[in-house]
């Protein structure tokens, strides 16, 4: 049997899956974060070794079935991280008696592998921040967005958070109408007044996850007809929807492959998929959608692609 | 001679004036930093009992011609940290053999004074954030906005920056049409690429001073005529009028003192002013406006208000 390993490294955890020949899921191991710009590239090294072995233990398999590696590893990102990344692979395998080929891939294609089990086509992610990817069948690869949340991150969790915050103000102040939006932070941060926000926002430790965890009253508030929430949820998903279509305009030939929706925004939110969708089939048209959420982890999609380069890498 | 001295105290400097009964400046001193939030409590008062003295020094008057203190130092917000305030300075000037009326006024009600002489009417501030103030006669107070870069700052160079930033990356991107923002930015900076703002912007030790300071780049592109500047400013000023109509509204009398406009971006940006006045006359109609930066410093207006308010006190 051959067994193809894959390896979906970020800053919250280390997932790794493992496949037989035939794309069976065979064992999956969890592991603690490998962003390198979190701790430090030494520190995620060794966790993403961990994972390797971890995987293996729970494989009751001989050693030397283990026929190819993908790993996305985020924070490895320049040739030199990358090559570190690959060779520190395949060290660690070598000293089990394994001299097998290593890929890397970026994120974003191991999640279209995941969702569509090709590395092409287009990727638009909407978690805690956004980007938008383009992978061609030739391998090359091109986006736009993804600046961060000083830069960018139109459409994001961040954005409709912050502006989940700016909107209860400005309704506090009668600039806005009222929104139950209000009441609904009061009751889940247990405020007496919704001016409390400003003692819990301005807390020097908190980060972009505690403002991205507002967009979760936002979307709950645009479920049950809020005209604030469901205004700041259309204008997102439009700004994230003109950020894919200047991708797609970019690279045409994009535009015959699925664009797989990713994140929490995009599984959460209907009306913010459906605004996106609607919006960006009016400016390019033609378009297929695919929820990423209905499709395998990315660490399957980074074992997927070990499999399908494994093949190719053979036939060279 | 009687002489009346004013404290305007904040992050950046703590500026003191001394007026005559007759409202002609006497002196001026400015010391270092006097905002608690910045440094401590301690620290703060420290540096107010200095900028006292060094006041008083450059005076020529014997020290019993001194007849009352206007202070005005931001952070000293709640009612125990006013009486703080107060205290320390009463017993600062006691240890002098001085024993005179000491009052507390915000940093709103000082500058309005500075601005057009009375200590009622409207205030709104465009510097780093935003605020919109009202004073009545009766001397209570109101104010919308001023929540803050999270969850506020309309119309701020903050504000006015952040958009800088995106719309610049948005054009690289080509969602958006090429700005002179772009060349600008670059040359400014040092820049080779203008994607070289994400190296810079994401420096942990950045605060909201410098990406304020992108709102410059923004002010002079609108000047230029700038098609995408000019959005920017022209969104903002709106937005900021929309809080100031609130404002209005919510104390009618307030619409029959003037509005003041105060802090760098209604200084330094025409497009910006004129979008101001021109969107919340259109909303509420039959205001007058009245340049800020055109009066006195803020210290003076402290010093006004010590002349006037100890006349008022007299008077009880």
């Amino acid at each position: 049997m051959k067994v193809f390993l894959g390896l979906d490294g970020g800053g919250t955890k280390t997932d790794a899956a493992a496949l037989d020949e035939r794309g069976t899921l065979l064992a999956r191991y969890i592991g603690g974060p490998s962003n390198p710009h979190s701790s430090s590239f030494g520190t995620a090294l060794t966790e993403i070794m961990s994972a390797i072995d971890g995987l293996i233990e729970r494989l009751s398999i001989n050693i030397d079935e283990i026929t190819a590696i993908c790993l996305a590893v985020s924070g490895f990102s320049s040739i030199d991280e990358e090559t570190l990344l690959k060779r520190s692979v395949q060290q660690h395998v070598l000293k089990q008696g394994l001299s097998i080929p290593v890929f890397i891939q970026s994120e974003g294609q191991i999640s279209l592998m995941a969702a569509v089990g090709s590395n092409h086509g287009v990727l638009v992610i909407s978690g805690t921040g956004s980007i938008c990817y383009g992978y061609l069948p030739d391998g090359s690869g091109t986006r736009t967005g993804g600046w961060g949340h000083y830069l960018g991150d139109e459409g994001s969790g961040y954005q409709i958070g912050l502006r989940t915050l700016k909107t209860v103000m400005r309704s506090y102040d009668s600039v806005c109408k009222p929104t139950i939006m209000t009441d609904m932070i009061m009751e889940e941060y247990g405020f007496k007044l919704i001016t409390d926000l400003k003692g819990y926002i301005y807390i020097p430790s908190h980060s972009k996850a505690e403002i991205a965890a507002f967009s979760k009253v936002c979307i709950q508030a645009a479920g049950a007809g809020d005209a604030a929430a469901i205004a700041i949820l259309t204008e997102e998903a439009a700004s994230l929807s003109d950020t894919a279509a200047a991708l797609l305009r970019r690279s045409p030939t994009l535009q015959n492959y699925p664009v797989v929706l990713s994140g929490s925004v995009f599984r959460y939110s209907p009306i913010f998929r459906g605004n996106f969708c609607s919006s960006l089939q009016k400016t390019i048209g033609g378009l297929k959608f695919v929820d990423g959420s209905l499709g395998a982890p990315p660490s399957t999609g980074a074992a997927m692609t070990a499999r399908k380069l494994f093949n190719d890498y053979r036939q060279e």
